[in-house]
Order: C-alpha cells, then sequence, then structure tokens
C-alpha cells in the first residue's frame, strides 16, 4: 500500500512514517513544509527507497495534488498544532486546519484516492458533559478556535464520505507524547528545567488533569483502526484509562532531570483562554477492535524525557 | 438598537429586516451581494430613514468591516443556500459559509461588536438517531457540505464567544416557509406545476417528512431568543411540533393553485445525496422562553402559494 502522509515530518506524521515503512509491502510519501516538521525526524526514513519526501504546503492544492500522485491511502496530520494561540492570530486554524483539509480532500478527488485518516482531537467536546467522554456525548460547544477548526475538518471528511463515496477514520486524540514530541506540558517543563532546574513556572494550579498516550501506542491504534473499522465514516477517541495531574506529570520529570526544582502557579483550573483542565476520552470502542496501549502514562512521560535529554536540538529555536 | 445583517436581501433576512423596523428604536443596515438575494424584497425598508442597504460580498472583509461601523448587534444569514447541488462545487460551501461566518466575526471584532445571531440549520444532527432531535442530541455525524460547513460556522461562533468575550446565539432551522420564500420543495412545486399544472415530478418517494416553520412565527423566535437567552452560546432549535409528507404539501398546493397533476416520483427515501429523509427538531428549549408558532404547516404552505401566486417575477431566472 502506498501511503501519503501530510505532515509527515512532524511528531506523529514521521512516526507513522516509520511505522508503515517497517512493513516492506508498504511505500511512503511524505507531504511537509517544514513550518514545524523536522528533517532530522525523517533520517532513516529518507535512507529507505520506499520513502519520498516531498517539500510543500497544504494550501498549495496543485503541487499536493501533484506529489499525491499514485497513493492509496492519505494520512492528514498536517496542522497547526499551537493549540494556545487561537486567539492572538484566529485565521490560523482556518487556514492550516480547515481549509488545508479541505485542501487535502480536493487533492484526493483529483487522484481518485477514496481512503483517508485524520487527526481530530478530544478538545471538540469543548468541556465535556460525559468524563470519560465517548465519541456519541451529547453534542458539544466548542471552546477554542483549535477544536472548532478540527471539528470543520471532521465534518468535511464526513461530508466526502457521504457525497463522494470516500472512507473516513478520524482520530480524537487525547494529548500525545514520546519520541519527537516537540511540544505541550512536558516539552514546556523539560526546556524551561534544562535553562533553570531551580525554579518551575506553571500556568493554571497544577490540577489540570490530562490524559497522555504514548506515540508509539497510538500508531498502532490508528493502524488497528483503519484494517478493522468498517463503516463510511469511523470516529475513534484515542487515549488511556488513565489520567494524571499536571503535578505527577512534573513529578515524573523532575525525578528523571535529577532536579528538585521550586514550583509556582499562576492559579486558576485553566493554563490558557480555552484550556480545558480535563479530557479524558471513553475508549471502549477502539479496545473493542483489540488494541489495548502497552505504555502507561508515566512510561510516556519518562520515554518523553529520556528523548528530550539525547536530543537537546530540538529544543533549539530555528528561525 | 443598530442591527447589521448580512444576507439582508435574502428571504429571512429582508423578513428580519421589516420585523426591526418595525419597532421604532431600531435601525438596520442590509449587507448583501445580491447574488440570491433580491431588491424588491427590500422595497419597503428602503423608504425607511432608519434602513441603510450596503451592495457587498462577505469574502470581502475590508468593505464588510467599513459597512459594519456603528452597529451593535449581527444577524449572520447570508450563506450558500443551495443545499442539494453540495457535491457540484464543493468549495462554495466552505468559502461561502464556513469562511464567510469567519470574516463576519473579524469585521466584528475590527469594530468591537460583541452580539451575533446565526442561521445555522437542522442539518447539522446528519441522520438524527434521537426524533424529535434536542440541542444536545449524540454528537452527530455530517451528512452534507452544506451541514458540515455550517457547523463549521457554529463552531468558530462558540470559540470566538470564548475567546473573545462574544456572546452567540446559534439557530438551527427546520425548513422555512412564507412570504419571500424563494427556494425549497414548496417553491419548486409551484415553479413546475405553473409551467405546467397536469403533472408533478417528485425527488424521491413522496414520503420524506419535512417540518416547516412559517417565516414570521421563525422571526419572533429569534427575538425571543435574543432577547430573554442568558449563556455565553445559546444553541436553540427552531421548529414546529408538527411535520408532514412532502405528499401533504403537494395535496395543499394543488388545492391552493387548483391543479390536479399525475405524480411520478423518482423514488429513494432521499431526494438527494445529502438530502435528510426526516428532520424533526425538539424545541422545547425556545417553547421554555414563552415563544410557540401561530401559523399551521398548513397554513404556511398555503400563505406560501398565495405570496408566490401573488410576486410571479420571483420564479423568473435573474441571469
Amino acid at each position: 500500500m502506498k501511503y501519503f502522509i501530510t505532515g509527515g515530518a512532524g511528531f506523529i506524521g514521521s512516526n507513522m512514517a516509520d511505522r508503515l515503512l517497517a512493513e516492506p509491502e508498504n511505500e511512503v510519501v511524505v507531504y511537509d513544509n517544514f513550518s514545524t516538521g523536522r528533517r532530522e525526524f525523517l533520517e532513516d526514513a529518507l535512507k529507505n527507497p520506499r520513502f519520498t519526501l516531498v517539500e510543500g504546503d497544504t494550501l498549495d492544492l496543485d503541487a499536493m495534488t501533484k506529489a499525491m500522485a499514485g497513493c492509496e491511502f492519505v494520512f492528514h496530520f498536517a496542522a497547526n498544532a499551537d493549540v494556545r494561540m487561537g486567539c492572538e492570530h484566529p485565521s490560523k486554524d482556518l487556514q492550516q486546519n480547515t481549509i488545508a483539509t479541505f485542501n487535502v480532500l480536493e487533492a484526493m478527488r483529483a487522484n481518485d484516492i477514496k481512503r483517508i485518516g485524520f487527526s481530530s482531537t478530544g478538545s471538540v467536546y469543548g468541556e465535556a458533559e460525559v468524563i470519560p467522554t465517548p465519541e456519541d456525548a451529547p453534542f458539544p460547544i466548542q471552546t477554542s478556535l483549535y477544536g472548532a477548526s478540527k471539528l470543520a475538518g471532521e465534518g468535511l471528511l464526513a461530508a466526502y464520505a457521504e457525497g463522494f463515496g470516500y472512507t473516513a477514520y478520524i482520530f480524537r486524540f487525547v494529548s500525545i507524547l514520546g519520541e519527537r514530541y516537540t511540544h505541550g506540558h512536558v516539552f514546556d517543563f523539560c526546556k524551561k528545567l534544562k535553562d533553570d532546574p531551580t525554579k518551575l513556572y506553571v500556568l493554571g494550579n497544577g490540577h489540570q488533569r490530562k490524559s497522555y498516550l504514548y506515540v508509539k501506542d497510538c500508531m498502532e491504534a490508528i493502524l488497528t483502526v483503519i484494517r478493522n473499522a468498517k463503516e463510511k465514516v469511523n470516529i475513534y477517541n484515542l487515549g488511556t484509562d488513565e489520567y494524571c495531574e499536571v503535578n505527577d506529570s512534573i513529578g515524573w520529570i523532575s525525578e528523571k532531570l535529577g532536579v528538585n526544582p521550586e514550583l509556582s502557579y499562576a492559579g486558576g483550573e485553566r493554563g490558557w483562554i480555552g484550556d480545558n483542565p480535563f479530557i479524558y476520552l471513553d475508549t471502549k470502542k477502539v479496545r473493542s477492535l483489540g488494541w489495548e496501549p502497552k505504555a502507561t502514562i508515566a512510561d510516556g512521560v519518562k520515554k518523553t524525557v529520556e528523548y528530550l535529554q539525547a536530543n537537546p536540538w530540538v529544543f533549539e529555536a530555528r528561525d
């Protein structure tokens, strides 16, 4: 099978590229504009004759349509993942998430490709009333431009499935971490502690609960779904049955780094406007397909810290 | 209060303009590109010194921002309402519904306007599992590009409410009919029967059930909500407790026109791809604010036929 991966030089995308290339029958085309993706993440893939890298933007429909030629399955992972900054540049989510997703679907149509996997988010549940939150939770009210733009993307996939005979696989992620993780709490804390191991300033009150899934477990979950789910539109929460508090993760990070910082808190239940104090997804549906995570949250945080320690270059700004 | 109405020369928009102008304390600015709006609908409004018409497109952010200056409340009714043709030009819903809604929100931000009423649709429920469908029905799967684009608009309003302190009033309409109604079943049937009163070809099997709300009842419902609802994001189904079959409406239309056409059917449960065989909304929430419809569906259909008979010019193509 020949796969096309938008955002394939990013955290999720490059892990998927490697995972697919591990199966000798697969070919992979990565399409990435390197706005946040890193060429280093594709170091192994680039040595593989079954791998092709195309540098391009999802907003460039013509280039993406050309790059997609001959592919059979599209993973659309490219996105503005800068969730917290939505209000500072509201057009970014519209452009890079909603319009880009439309372009991916149109490029597929031009190439007669009918299967797509899409990285959505647990943020589409807004502040869920039902926790753990199942896929058919009550119709949510959006609380962030990021969530709204991902929901818009989900809607487009579903409408194309109905109107053009696509099969859509929509993954509502909790926070993912692990090798190549380059944004979010654990990254920020490691970066701050690298600069100054004696103190740590925490957004919110530290009691924000988070459910993290380890990236390699996430990859297996995605493959389980695209190989077993049978609907036109297949929507799956991807997460784990555990959760931790931000404070727990600070403990694991500090232990791993061998530091003991003095903590101070911004206060409040939310780390930022539109932050959700608790995203905890019901994952019965994906488990019913036979998948289960192998790593605990503590494992995942520790593997992430190990990766960041071994790869300090990821902390360096590139501009 | 000074109101800004996008799509104010359309069916819903022009009815709202007249309704607001009937209250002497209101001023109204209508913004419309006349792609489907009709200058004739504003005949009365144009005589009113409290009324201003600005011809412009919602995709022209600068022009819309200028036109909105000094307004205090925005009704965003401009949309691609050509629900059935989504698959023939999929970018139309994205542009005219999703991106246009983003522009409206941005124009408001530039003018420091914080209250917005938005015409969404019962189509956002996809093929609802719960009927009558309440606002907090299970998280739906989209079945049309139109529904998906309106859901994207809802998400944007909600995210702006959370992020920028807007108050959003989101109306999920069933089919609306009445004076100035110019698309949908009743319009199409009247047009066909005007051309040839002896026969009528019906999309689907005629058993598609529809719940129509009379436009003047719809206007009162909207005003009831914006004057009484108290949340940041106020989502209200607007519909009636009745429904009819397409065949019933054909009976009322034929009776009113004094014709007896031979009926033939395309067959199938759906009139077109993405058509929903039954949109029937639970309207307890809006009724709890004290509103109730005055017209029955039969009344609404008959008033519509009367309007179309008295205004045959609405059938004329304008291109």
